[in-house]
Formats: C-alpha cells, sequence, structure tokens
C-alpha cells in the first residue's frame, strides 16, 4: 500500500537499460528505466509497450519513422512494430507492459534483462 | 501512431471526474482526468486501478488508510480495496485500468461517466 515517488526510484538506477519494478497492476509490470545510447532492434508479437518520459528527450526509432518524446509525453509502441529506443543525451522513462514480456523481445541477446523490484 | 502530450490533452478538459481516454495499452484505457472534491466510495471487485498525479495533489481514500500523491507520484489501487479519490485543491492525473472498468465500481450513480478518446 506504499506509493511510488518516480523521481526517487530513478535515483536508485545506476545502469542504462535494466528496468526495475516499482509497482503491479494486474499482470503488468510498472517499471522505470534509464535510457542512454542505442538499444537493440526488436519487436514483441504479442504485446503492445507504453512508454511514458519523465526527464531527458526519448526517440522510439520504428521502420515508418521515428517519435520523439520529451517529459510529460507518452507513447504507445503497438505489438508486431519493430522499434528501438535511442536517447544520445539520456533520458528517464515509465515502462508498462505485461510481466511475461522479455525487454529485448525476439531479439534477445546481451542486452536482456532480468526484472526485478527496486 | 501518435504521441500524446499529457499537458495538452489534460487543457482540453473542462470537466473534473470525466476520464477521457488517449492512448490503447493492449486491453487497457490510458486516460487522462481532472479531480476537483471528492468522488464516491466505490471498489473495483475484478481489477486494480492506476493512478500517477501530473499536477496538484491527490488523496486516495481508503478504509485502512489514506495515500497522498503529489506530482510524478504513483498509487495502484489494490482490486477489491473501497477507496474515494479527492483532491480540494484540484489535481490531474494519468489513470490506467482494463477498458471496460467503470469509474463508479460497483458504487454506480451520477458521477459515473462514459469513458470517450480525447
Amino acid at each position: 500500500m506504499d506509493k511510488v515517488d518516480l523521481a526517487q526510484k530513478l535515483s536508485m538506477l545506476d545502469e542504462a537499460w535494466a528496468p526495475k519494478i516499482v509497482a503491479r497492476l494486474n499482470d503488468y509490470d510498472i517499471q522505470v528505466v534509464k535510457i542512454k545510447g542505442e538499444f537493440v532492434w526488436h519487436q514483441h508479437d504479442h504485446t503492445d509497450e507504453f512508454f511514458l518520459v519523465v526527464s531527458g528527450r526519448l526517440t522510439i526509432q520504428m521502420r515508418a519513422g521515428d517519435v520523439e518524446l520529451g517529459p510529460g509525453e507518452l507513447f504507445v509502441v503497438p505489438r508486431g512494430i519493430e522499434h528501438c529506443p535511442r536517447s544520445d543525451g539520456g533520458a528517464e522513462a515509465l515502462l508498462i507492459e505485461p510481466t511475461d514480456t522479455v525487454n529485448t523481445g525476439d531479439a534477445g541477446g546481451e542486452m536482456t534483462a532480468v526484472k526485478e523490484p527496486i
């Protein structure tokens, strides 16, 4: 029954691309993540993915075009759409997706993270 | 494939307690809502409910105690827990819940809203 202060949780992260769970909404993970540089191109075949930028600027690269997000802006990547998050200057975001979602989707590889509570 | 600017969407609302849909995440509605005064005590038996405060201060009153939220703070009301949102000074929030969720839960009544896109 505790509230979550996003800035406080984000201040506890020291690694980019390592999302941590701050709350649960039914079978969805509410996560915070630090973003820096470029992720890996991937897609989630069975779920949409929610991004809300808390600080900095985040580009969601997609094959059909990019979406540029600043603080207070959100975007839902539709299922099955290949995407690659990128932030040259660094960004902090709130990320929501079903619990069983793998961050690297179909791509896998060394950027695959184990999501743990923080 | 459009991004959502929360402040811009919230500026389009002129009525409190009338959530509007700004995006979908699978079968969940991503909504913005203006809050002013006290809502009605109610519960959702089959779903949790996500609140993130964008501006102002929001109190989630519950029988076991209140949670006080300011900007950048979130709380998930667990399913089956009676609650009553309140903001004497006014607040703006992001609200996430399954599409078929009724805002007044088991209570019904005149504050029941039809959720439409904005």
